[in-house]
């Protein structure tokens, strides 16, 4: 008896962003295996009586290792369950997701992903702007600004992040942003460039500001709780 | 008396990768002005009664210019209707948006834009990969493979795009893969690349085929009316 692993991607935290998809695989779970990004309203869409089991990363807090999080997967599967893994944002994009999927095709148990919408998407329609620009922002690039230890990632690509023709988002950079700003000014990207603070995006925690690149490597104001996004590069004019 | 203009992503094609929020503005809309990529069983979502109205461009047909398509955005608005932009993928992403949102300021003309699921998400969720890995992909960029002539842009950074530690998404070049190739090859991403060919993701016309970067530059088969995405970099294996 083998059951069924759907990855959910739960989108920004707005429960309104989810996916008709996802709102579905919610209601017919009999498990769902959640971040703690991804909490709240969008659990309400689980059937009462499906097990909600929390394993997602808190800072302050001892987070589960990833290699139990895949254990959990295969064991709530092997039950013959139908579980959701519910991953905030698009599950694809800095989700953790090769690491499960790996373990659920060791195991034999069949799966899906269900795309959704990544932070820098809403970021951007919350502050009315466009990711690419025709003239201007031809490329869209996603880095993120923490490796397992917390610290700026190895092996950064300094000149792709540094041309001033392609918007960068920087998922979960807010702590390491000034390192990363002072390694794009010295080779070439204008200190000027702007950046925008995406802070608890599509959430009653949301806060964009505008800044430039150095003023935002600058900034010592102390860092919400909400996860933020960066958008830097060629950004258009909000309203 | 003037109205509202919600810009809302359709997502990749398939209906049930529409967010609530999206499904929530077409049954309010009073006129929906859609592209012929985001239409069909999405728009069963607008109530009886709405206007539809086709302002997409197909290949093969003249397509309303650009500039034609902002005044009639401007023009139902200002009739006081609740109007929706329907928008295929994510809005903010190769979507054109700029412009219309330039046309919506001048005219003062209240608007918000809805996020949505990107085909890059959903062509990797139907693959079973991640778009991003820990220690090999660390970067994920999106270009477009075709400018409003039809052909690759110009000032695309090959240096960026030959990166053998990022995934790229290349939005509409199927066309211009060729070329394209062929000058990543001639700064130094290796031939033997992989590469991931998606066709009509998630619509009954999707189909997926794994190349090499080679490979797919040299296929010669007829591509299918189904607009086209391609993955490549340090792609996971597939199921």
């Amino acid at each position: 008896m083998s059951g069924f692993v759907s990855f959910v991607s739960s989108g920004p935290g707005d429960p309104e962003l989810l996916t008709l998809k996802a709102v579905d695989r919610l209601r017919r779970a009999d498990a769902v295996l959640y971040d703690d990004l991804s909490a709240g309203p969008i659990l309400e869409h689980a059937r009462a009586g499906a097990d909600l089991v929390g394993v997602g990363k808190r800072a302050g807090r001892p987070s589960p290792r990833q290699d139990h999080v895949s254990r959990l997967l295969v064991d709530y599967a092997r039950t013959g369950a139908r579980v959701v893994r519910l991953k905030s944002g698009d599950a694809g994009i800095f989700g953790r997701l090769e690491e499960e999927l790996t373990a659920l095709r060791a195991a034999g148990i069949d799966h899906e992903v269900i795309p959704g919408v990544t932070a820098a998407s809403a970021a951007a329609a919350a502050a009315g702007i466009p990711l690419t620009r025709r003239q201007t922002a031809r490329r869209l690039q996603f880095v993120t600004g923490h490796d397992v230890t917390g610290a700026l990632p190895e092996g950064l690509n300094m000149a792709a992040l540094a041309d001033p023709g392609a918007i960068t988002a920087l998922y979960m950079g807010r702590r390491t942003f000034a390192g990363l700003a002072e390694r794009l000014i010295a080779v070439g990207l204008p200190a000027d460039t702007p950046a925008l603070l995406a802070e608890g995006v599509s959430t009653p925690a949301e806060r964009l500001s505008r800044h430039s690149l150095a003023g935002l490597a600058a900034d010592q104001s102390a860092p919400g709780d909400a996860p933020a996004l960066i958008l830097f590069g060629p950004l258009a004019e909000e309203d």
